[in-house]
């Protein structure tokens, strides 16, 4: 067998990838090791940065994320018993986020990778690369696939990143807490997503649509879903952000409950030979910044375009560049999701001092507008700069 | 012997005190560990915020200032071989800040409060204090001076704050590196100051008139002035701040070098009882951000004006707030003193991951104008909020 672009994995990353090289008349194959129900209902992230639905809306993609997301035009910051908006509408003018399930956008993209008749392969095992340096491959249920390029789209567990682990330098922290995700069957309680910085611990009250709402909890590192019974979670959630007055959580049933362990990463770099890596397989961000999804999109949208120019033209500047022109935003998405992460969760070892300066950071970003206007900026995501 | 206001310690902050008290015809004694030469002489901060001008020229004290003092509209973030400037006239229009040594300050104010009258006493030794909670005294050389209230403006290591020490609450960090200040006989290589964050450490580039320039080396905390030969100090400052096209930085006579501690220190109340702490003696911030002379004139303000009010009308409402709108100020100033020192410095102690993050910060503070503003406002000082 033989193609052109061989894509390991079949989340947001590599079936965005899948369908802008096919709209480009590049032959793609796409394996992944999950079933097609499997990565439809995994439960991720939720936020869209104004540039990544500009990107999904361009690749022809969009048209469901804007009948069914909801734009929304601020978050709130609640410490202190008061409730803070950062108001993007006046802020950012302009650019807003877009609530949408990163499930939804997986749904939409095999979808139009189906109907463009690109050939996705769920369900795939033992999957093998190698021939990384000119003649690369890829392996998997006893057949053979050559292709130009492989784009490790494979996620922080993927096999790619770990094949050329001796060439990557990696940079790395961890975080004393993880978070614990709910998913329920209620309404939100708020219009917006609700940043809560509690003497308890951080929680965030957000929402995947009208009727169901999602929720995190800071907890202890080693936490486990069964660790939590329905009438704990409410009750911590309850405590966390009923801070301010006239605000009452309403509840409902829990349909989900997961633990995400928070940890910043960076491999570089993204590209080794024929090997290109993109999102989660190359960076990841802990959630607060909302930031893991959107930095998969903005590699991706690199990575299309270079790929176009190489099948095109023959020209290789853009994937030389691909690696370095990818890292600046990956840095300041690490660089925001490590300050927003440190600005709102309760860190057990932090001393008196600490504490203060966290707290009066708080009321700076509350209570300046330039400040407001900096995390406002991040949140929405930066311009692209290519 | 009996005054209304004894005021510990003849820096800026108690001699503005006693000066701005006088101004109200309150009755004041200041009594200071030091002789008046010494006390005009010592080389200390140099950069004065919008509000400090403003309140120094309110005070008539700025008349020297006004026509000796550089006015600064911008500061250099040098760093990546490349200079940015954060233009202060661009992002904060109308504030500024001004360049001015705090001994010509205290210059200034020792000479308006001998032209006042007021009882100013140097060379004062073994100074006790007690009777705080409702008949406070003072006693020196034999000497009892009873009072209405004791202003403790004599510094972190005056006696003031170690007199009340079971009472308070302390908040505390240190830094592993200290600051070698030199002073010489040159004229700046830059118009404006240099914030160098380079890989060997962190220089600052300051002046003090046009003849005299003010440097600044990141140096091990166990550093002593004499370590350090002129021709090392040349070559690291050089090598530190020559990494622009087209930079060189002239040298000329050392004059004077010593070194400062970096440490991050608040006790909390800033009242107990009849004393009062202002300035040094209740907080200390690192040097970066130039906030330590600032902030004492900020709780000075704060302090004239409500022990006038207590003389004048006999209400204590703005005394027993004191404590509190101070500290409002203060931590802000804790928060951007630690943020600039943490943005700037070299952390012998962080890893790669750490080192990429603060290199992401500095690069987003100079292409965000909002990131930049917020730097700006703080820098030039906010504005005050009582």
């Amino acid at each position: 067998m033989k193609t052109s672009v061989a894509i390991i994995g079949a989340g947001p990353a590599g079936l965005l990838l899948a369908h802008l090289l096919a709209s480009q008349g590049i032959d793609v194959v796409v394996v992944e090791r999950r079933s097609r129900a499997h990565c439809e209902s995994r439960v991720r992230a939720g936020v869209l940065e104004q540039g990544t639905v500009d990107t999904l809306t361009a690749a022809g993609v969009g048209e469901r994320m804007r009948a069914e997301g909801h734009v929304h035009h601020g978050i709130e910051l609640r410490f202190g018993g008061e409730g803070h908006r950062i108001a993007f509408d006046e802020l950012v003018p302009g650019r807003a986020i877009t609530v949408y399930g990163q499930q939804e956008v997986v749904k939409d993209l095999v979808a139009a990778n189906l109907a463009a008749g690109v050939d996705l392969r769920f369900e795939v095992e033992d999957v093998a690369i190698g021939g990384l340096d000119t003649d690369p491959w890829l392996a998997f249920g006893g057949e053979r696939l050559d292709c130009d390029f492989i784009a490790g789209c494979d996620g922080f567990h993927g096999i790619s990143r770990e094949a050329v682990a001796p060439h990557l330098a990696v940079f790395e922290k961890t975080y004393p807490f993880a978070w614990l995700g709910i998913l329920a069957d209620v309404a939100p309680s708020a219009p917006e997503l609700v940043y809560a910085a509690s003497e308890r611990g951080f929680s965030l009250h957000s929402m995947r649509s009208d009727t169901v709402s999602r929720f995190y909890l800071q907890v202890p590192p080693e936490t486990a879903p069964e660790d939590w019974s329905e009438d704990a979670i409410w009750a911590e959630l309850k405590a966390r952000h009923e801070t301010v007055p006239g605000f009452t959580l309403a509840t409902g049933p829990i349909t989900a409950v997961d633990v995400a362990a928070m940890r910043s990463f960076v491999a570089e770099p993204m590209r080794f030979g024929r090997l290109l890596l993109a999102g989660d397989a190359a960076h990841i961000v802990p959630p607060t910044g909302a930031k893991g999804l959107n930095l998969a999109v903005a590699d991706v949208r690199v990575l299309a375009r270079a790929l176009g120019e190489h099948y095109r033209t023959g020209a290789d500047g853009l994937l030389d560049a691909y690696s370095a022109t990818c890292l600046k935003r990956v840095w300041r998405a690490q660089h925001f999701s490590w300050w927003m992460t440190t600005l709102l969760h309760r860190f057990d070892g932090a001393d008196a001092y600490d504490r203060r300066l966290q707290r009066s950071h708080l009321e700076f970003t509350a209570r300046s507008k330039a400040q407001a206007t900096a995390l406002a900026e991040n949140y929405v995501g930066l311009p692209y700069e290519d």
